[in-house]
C-alpha cells in the first residue's frame, strides 16, 4: 500500500485536471492526478483542435508552454459553405479575435511536459480508481501501474475524468440535477495525408449533410462528415468516404485534396450539463460536468475554463478557511457552460441535416445562414461565440 | 353589370393591395382594388402596430401620408425579460435605427384616405369574388356593395387577398410549391383602458410562458400573452386575464398598469411560404403570398415590402413589354422572405414555452437569451433584424 496525504486529489489527466494540477501548483498547493490511461494512450488519441484566444493566454500566461504559439496555427476565420458558395466570417475584422489551430493532444502533451518539470504527481495507467467521499476526508484508491495498491488522501476531491466520470457518480442521490440531449446523427471523423484543401475551416451544409474540413499541419489534414450514430467504421473504406465527402463539398472551383486516410472514428453527439458541480469537498470539471457536441469546438475550452476558475476557488478556499466558498466555482462557471451549450446546439442545427426536416424547415436554416453570412451584426454574433466570449461581452 | 378595363386588378384592399395600388398611380397605372369587407370592417380591426424605418420612409416618401411622423411613436428600443429581469435592447446605438409604433389600422387609413383623394377605383365591401386566369386577359368578377355584378378585366391581376387568398388558389396545379410550420400555441391579444406599463415594449419569457406588453396611445394599451390555439374568449373575463398577464410579467419591482379590456381575440401561430408568386400574369402578395407568426410583427412590413417591389417590377413590365419580367418579382422578394420567417421562428421558439421541453431546452433558452442581451454583437443582431435589414445589410 501506497499512501499519499495530498492537498488536492485529481481523478483525470486531460487538460481540465492537469492545467488544475499546475495552477494549484504555481499558488503553492499540491495535489496527486492519477489517470487509468497510459500517457501514451491519453497523447495518441485524436481529439478537438480549435483553441479560443482566452486559452491560448491561459497556456501561455500561465507559463504551460508558448509552443502553441509557435508550433499552432493561428486561424483568423472561418468558412461557412452552403449552396456551393463559401462565406468567410473574419474574426479580425469583426471582433478582433482569433482563434489557434492547436490539437488537444499537443495541450496534453505540454501541460505533462509542466508537470514533469515541475515535479507534479501524475500517475498514468492506474486501474481499479474508486473514490470516496464519506469520510472526514475525501480519498482516491487505485492500483498503480506497477500493481501497487495506493490510496491518495486530501482535502479536496476534483473528478476532472470525462463524460463517464466516476467522480460524479459519487454524488449522493439528489445532490445534482442534469440536464441533456441526444442528436439522432454522429461524426465520422478521419485524418488524411494530404496538402490543405483550404487554408481555414470549412464547414458546409449540403443536401447530403454537414461536412468540416479542418487542417492539423501541412500534410495531415482532419475531416469530418455527419453520420448516423450506428455508423460501422468497417464499412467505410477510403474511396467510399472520399465519394462521400466530394457529394457534400465539392463544386464551383472548389475541390478537396484528398489522399490516404487514417485514424477513422465515430464521435456521439451528446449535450449533458450537471450542476451543481460541487458536493461537499467534490467537485467536478470539464467533460464530468458538461459535454458538448463536437461543433463549433468548446469542450476542451470549456474545460480549461473550468480549470483556470476553479484554481482561483481553490485558492480562495484554503484562504478564506471557510468550505462555502467552493459554491462559487458553480456560479463563476455556469454562464459560460450555457452559453456554450447554446452556441454547439445552435451551430448543429443550422448546419445539419435532419431525416424527417420539413421544407420549411430546410428553407427556414438557409434563410438563418444568409441572416449569419450577409449581416455584419449577424457575423459579428457568430464570430464573438466562436472566438470566445470574455474578451468582447463588456465592449 | 358593370364592366371596367383596368391595367392592374387587385384582390384586396389590405396594406399590400392599397399601397401597391398608390405605388402604381404615381407612376401612370391605373387599378382597380376590391374587397369583400367594409371600410368599416378593415378600419375596425385590431392588427399589428410596428413598423420598420424602411416601412415609414415608403410611406412618407411616397407621399401616402406623414401621419405615422406626428401621430406615431419612435421606439428607439424594445426590451427582453426573462427570469425577472428587463434586458433592454438599444436600437440606435446598436445599429442606428427606430420602429414606430403606428397601428395596422391607421396604416389603412393613410392608404385608403390617399386613395380617395387620388380618386383612386377601390371596392369595398363586395361579394362573391371570383378570379379567372385562364382567358386572354385576367378578370375579376364580383357583386358590388349595391348588389350590382361587376366584371373587371385587366393587363395584370395581383392577389393581395390574405392568408386565405382566392388568388392563390387560382393557380393551376403544380404551378408553385408550398412551405409551412404549425407551432403549439397561439397568442390571446387583448386592448386595454389603461396608461402605459412601459414606455417600450416588452417581451416576456416565463416560466408560465410568453408575454407581450405593448402600447397604443397614452390611454390604451396592446397585450398579448401565450395560449393554446383552443383557447375560448368566453372563458377569459378581466380577472382571469389580469391574474395570467401579472404571474408572468410582474416582479422585482415591475407592475402592469391594469384596466378594462376589450377587443379579445385569439391569434393562430402559422409560418407559410408559397413561390413562386408569379403565374402568368397573377401575382401574389404579403400574407396571400407568407404569412409569419405576431412574435417579430414582419407580417404588415413584409406586405409593404412586397408591394414596394411589385410596383417596380410592374412599371418594367409595361416598360419592356415582356411577361418574364414578372419573374423577378419573386427573386427580388425572397431572400427578405426567408430572412423574416427565421426571425419569427427564432423569436417564438426563444421566448415561448413548449409543452414538452426538455429541462436541457429550457436552460438552453435562457443560454441563448443571455448570449443575445449580454454581448452588444448579440444584441446587435438582433436589433438589426427586429428594425428591418436593409439599411445595415452591406455595412
Amino acid at each position: 500500500m501506497r499512501a499519499t496525504r495530498t492537498q488536492v486529489a485529481i481523478v483525470g489527466a486531460g487538460p481540465a485536471g492537469l492545467l488544475l494540477a499546475h495552477l494549484l501548483h504555481r499558488s503553492g498547493i499540491e495535489s496527486v492526478v492519477v489517470d487509468n490511461r497510459t500517457y501514451e494512450q491519453i497523447a495518441g488519441t485524436v481529439r478537438a483542435g480549435i483553441l479560443e484566444a482566452d486559452s491560448v493566454r491561459l497556456l501561455v500566461d500561465s507559463g504551460v508552454s508558448g509552443r502553441v504559439l509557435t508550433d499552432g496555427y493561428r486561424h483568423d476565420g472561418v468558412v461557412l459553405r452552403f449552396d456551393g458558395v463559401n462565406h468567410r466570417i473574419d474574426f479580425q475584422e469583426l471582433v478582433g479575435a482569433s482563434v489557434w489551430l492547436y490539437p488537444q493532444t499537443e495541450v496534453f502533451i505540454d501541460l505533462a511536459g509542466r508537470r514533469g518539470v515541475d515535479g507534479g504527481d501524475v500517475r498514468y495507467g492506474v486501474a481499479d480508481t474508486a473514490v470516496e467521499i464519506s469520510g472526514d476526508r475525501p480519498t482516491v484508491t487505485c492500483t498503480d501501474s506497477d500493481g501497487r495498491a495506493g490510496r491518495i488522501e486530501a482535502d479536496l476531491l476534483v473528478g476532472a475524468d470525462g463524460s463517464r466520470s466516476i467522480c460524479r457518480h459519487a454524488f449522493p442521490p439528489g445532490a445534482r440535477e442534469e440536464w441533456f440531449r441526444e442528436y439522432p446523427f454522429a461524426w465520422f471523423g478521419f485524418l488524411t495525408e494530404a496538402p490543405r484543401s483550404h487554408p481555414e475551416l470549412i464547414y458546409t451544409r449540403s443536401e447530403h449533410g454537414f461536412a468540416l474540413i479542418s487542417q492539423r499541419t501541412p500534410t495531415v489534414q482532419r475531416m469530418y462528415f455527419q453520420c448516423k450514430p450506428t455508423e460501422r467504421l468497417a464499412d467505410w473504406d477510403d474511396d467510399r468516404i472520399w465519394a462521400e465527402m466530394r457529394r457534400r463539398v465539392n463544386g464551383n472551383g472548389f475541390v478537396l485534396r484528398e489522399g490516404p486516410i487514417s485514424a477513422k472514428s465515430v464521435l456521439p453527439f451528446r449535450s449533458f450539463v450537471t450542476a451543481p458541480m460541487r458536493y461537499d469537498r467534490l467537485l467536478l470539471a470539464g467533460d464530468a460536468a458538461h459535454t458538448v457536441p463536437p461543433t463549433g469546438a468548446k469542450g476542451l475550452n470549456l474545460a480549461l475554463a473550468d480549470a483556470a476558475v476553479l484554481a482561483e476557488v481553490i485558492v480562495d478556499y484554503y484562504a478564506e478557511g471557510d468550505a462555502d466558498v467552493l459554491d462559487r466555482y458553480t456560479e463563476r462557471v455556469k454562464e459560460r457552460v450555457w452559453r456554450a451549450q447554446h452556441f454547439c446546439y445552435w451551430l448543429t442545427t443550422m448546419l445539419h441535416a435532419v431525416a424527417g426536416a420539413s421544407p420549411f424547415d430546410i428553407e427556414r436554416q438557409r434563410g438563418e445562414l444568409a441572416l449569419i453570412t450577409g449581416s455584419r451584426y449577424g457575423a459579428a454574433y457568430f464570430a464573438e461565440a466562436y472566438t470566445g466570449w470574455r474578451q468582447s461581452r463588456s465592449v
